[in-house]
């Protein structure tokens, strides 16, 4: 970017909302760190880093940027798995880190107005404070920002019970590529006055606007919860025992699988025993949401009629919170211990659950035949449909060949999944990761018609541009 | 619309499939029943009705209108309030009525696929004789289809408890107005792969394409409720006992709220007396989920701590199921009471809570003023911050003053909405009735992309053109 365009910047905003990576007020590579995500395949390569204070900021930010025609990255917490917040052309990269305060609290609807820039866990502990809850949870909300929760629709672990973020954003703000700010709803339920915008943004991976500022709805925390642990044989099973769950009385608040590889590798890295005493291919996290003392024995009889009718091989219910987070660190040990011990190719796919079992099945027999010194480790909020489809490097091939490798790889997977009907990204968004793989899950038509719709909020193609698609 | 295009039409699609109104296979009247909803203030013209009966049918006819520049209303059940499914311009309508069938039912995941011509309570009845529940739930069911409910965003008496029907919706299918079909999703809950374009139709009044197919999520009906009747002596305590039900332990199904006119309206006309000892200005009618037998002793506690609290004038829990529909007649019997006993001005609005008690002061101070003749009828979901307003006609004032004076009433009313950043349409949508107040509830710029959406989606505009907007 230009030595003048980036002196008008520094005047418009003040120097103390305006880094420049010649400045040096940042070390390099934290300077830098504000242009990648989680991903780590993309180098991140930008002069000017802005640390905007209010929806005002973004918007004379935005309209600079479309008078000079200037690529802009929106950064958030950067915990994205799709390169969807990478900086790698000289972007002008608008941290929301900044931006983190509470606006406004309604204790009467339950709802709460905060800048996009919250970290997610501080917000959890704000509605806590205030006696209420907001739902959506997963590894990254110690880093996360609530926009960019909302501009990759994140789901995590209690999707199956509260569904998506979608479910719980009533408003929210946007500077689009105009630099105009538009305010879609705030804090009323039902507005059906035309087309409802703001869904667009949802999931939108910072390409039509930037998120300045989010009303949630909120609701009650569960009053309390047991942890059953389940091995099971077959992936079947894992369906069948999902199915009871449905005509059970007490609500499921997460359903989440993970395979024997993901065992034995959390074992390995955390140090901890094998959970059951015999290995088994498969194995549920499930918990219940219970509210009276008599759902314990309702608990006992689920796992006494899923044992008689022969759908697991052992389980066990956590009898206190201690043993409940022993339950938990095998499932949230996993990724950190597959990327610690070894290199991993990911994938975050979901299927409709009738064509999940076939899935596996074709997916299996695919890397057998061509890919034979590949192992994988699954997991994922299977309640959803949803799977974290894990590569693991043999320890003799080069990092490089193996990323090589699973380029290939991702192709056939990803017609695998068209033709079981699933997505090729489940949560983590297309970024520019998969955006050459888009049209396994859309048809050219929809993306055509995607591009018109981000010509409308973006007409000079500024916001984040080369991502989700070209 | 021209014979010869008639007769094109009558061969692309086959003579059962094509009623032309000179041929009189209906009754003039029925024919023209399908080109108007319940606003009752616009007049039916058009020429041709077509009955498709699968998604290539649809995709048909909107290729032939888009080849000949033919305009098109599609037409559900026709419960509307907004004039959004009227032909009135000898446009084409494209009825829906014989797409009814079950499409697939998925037990694993809980998701039924419809046509979008199926009848809600039909809806119903399917999941629940399948274990399940559909839980989008309002007085117009029996008639309602289910791609209408999604065409307006439908929401109903279950809002406060399940959200609205967007919640729900997990795929569809659409014909665009070029003809072409799109298929959205499918029996995937996660689904992160750029724009979720199925969003838009939500709400959209049959202006971005016809809605073919539905793929709905499915949950399990509430095992017991308990319904209770509270009378109270101003709007500040409706709120008030609202907040309460947050901290309170059982989830809150419905809270319905009513004032002493429309309880009067409704004992005059169903010829029952009035439900309590004496009258209050406001009425709300509660209704707890309940799971075991000492929630019974919780909603005692609640009814005493109110009542200590003084929120209430008086209240009582029904003891079963048979007084619980009594209470229900209450609430459910309001508009029919109303239209029947009056000439009745509707408007369906919503506000944040917070700001809906200045709002109803200064509505009420606006009409005393402005219309000291007018008497009004206020009702409504107000856990949801929706209320039905009714204006009721003078007696000695003729219709067409009326509704006249009405509309000049609505402009100050919507100013007001405005005002306290509220939505001029909470659940009936814009359709011909209020797209020249669309600038209330939606800015300029907002209206210039939704037009270019519309042009994205439908490129020659021929798809309920004129609803709204212009």
């Amino acid at each position: 970017m230009e030595t003048d365009l980036q002196e008008k910047l520094t005047n418009l905003l003040g120097r103390e909302k305006v880094f420049l990576k010649k400045d040096a007020r940042f070390a390099e590579e934290e300077f830098l760190s504000y242009g990648i995500d989680r991903t780590k395949l993309y180098q991140a390569n930008f002069q000017v880093l802005l640390f905007p204070e209010s929806t005002e900021d973004v918007a004379k930010i935005l309209s600079f940027a479309y008078q000079h025609d200037l690529a802009i990255v929106p950064s958030g917490g950067r915990t994205g798995y799709a390169g969807g917040a990478v900086a790698h052309q000289d972007e002008i990269v608008v941290s929301l880190a900044k931006m983190d305060a509470v606006l406004k609290f309604d204790a009467l609807l339950g709802a709460i107005t905060v800048q996009g820039g919250m970290i997610t866990q501080n917000l959890h502990q704000e509605v806590e404070d205030k006696g209420f809850y907001f739902p959506v949870d997963f590894a990254a909300t110690g880093s996360s920002h609530i926009a960019g929760n909302l501009a990759t629709n994140a789901g995590g672990v209690r999707v199956v019970r509260f569904g998506p973020i979608r479910n719980w954003v009533l408003g929210m703000k946007v500077v689009t590529g105009t630099g105009e700010v538009l305010s879609f709803n705030g804090e009323i339920l039902k507005n059906n006055t035309g087309y409802d915008l703001k869904q667009l943004f949802i999931g939108s991976e910072g390409t039509l606007g930037i998120i300045t500022e989010v009303t949630l709805k909120l609701t009650q925390k569960p009053k309390d919860s047991r942890v059953l642990f389940l091995a099971l044989p077959d992936y079947a099973k894992i369906l069948q025992v999902f199915q009871e769950t449905h005509a059970f009385p007490l609500p499921v608040l997460t359903y989440e699988f993970l395979s024997e590889v993901c065992i034995q590798k959390v074992c390995h890295h955390l140090g901890v025993t094998h959970p059951f005493a015999a290995a088994s291919p498969y194995y549920v996290l499930l918990e219940f949401e219970i509210t009276h003392d008599s759902d314990e024995d309702e608990l006992f009889r689920f796992l006494e009629s899923i044992t008689e009718k022969e759908m697991i091989e052992d389980g066990s219910i956590a009898q206190n919170s201690t043993q409940a987070e022993v339950f938990w660190k095998y499932r949230e040990g996993i990724s950190e211990s597959l990327s610690l011990l070894h290199t991993v190719h990911k994938n975050d796919i979901s299927l409709p659950l009738a064509n999940m079992e076939a899935f596996i099945t074709a997916m299996q027999a695919l890397l057998q035949e061509k890919y034979p010194d590949f192992s994988f480790a699954l997991f994922g909020h299977i309640g959803d449909g949803n799977l974290h489809l894990n590569i693991l490097k043999p320890s003799d091939m080069l990092d490089e060949d193996f990323f090589a490798t699973c380029k290939k790889v991702d192709p056939d997977m990803f017609q695998l999944i068209q033709k079981y009907d699933g997505s090729i990204s489940a949560e983590h968004g297309i970024g520019l990761l998969k955006k050459d793989f888009l049209g396994f899950s859309r048809e050219k038509v929809e993306i055509q018609i995607m591009k018109e719709i981000k010509r409308a909020f973006d007409p000079k193609n500024i916001l984040n541009p080369g991502k989700i698609f070209d």
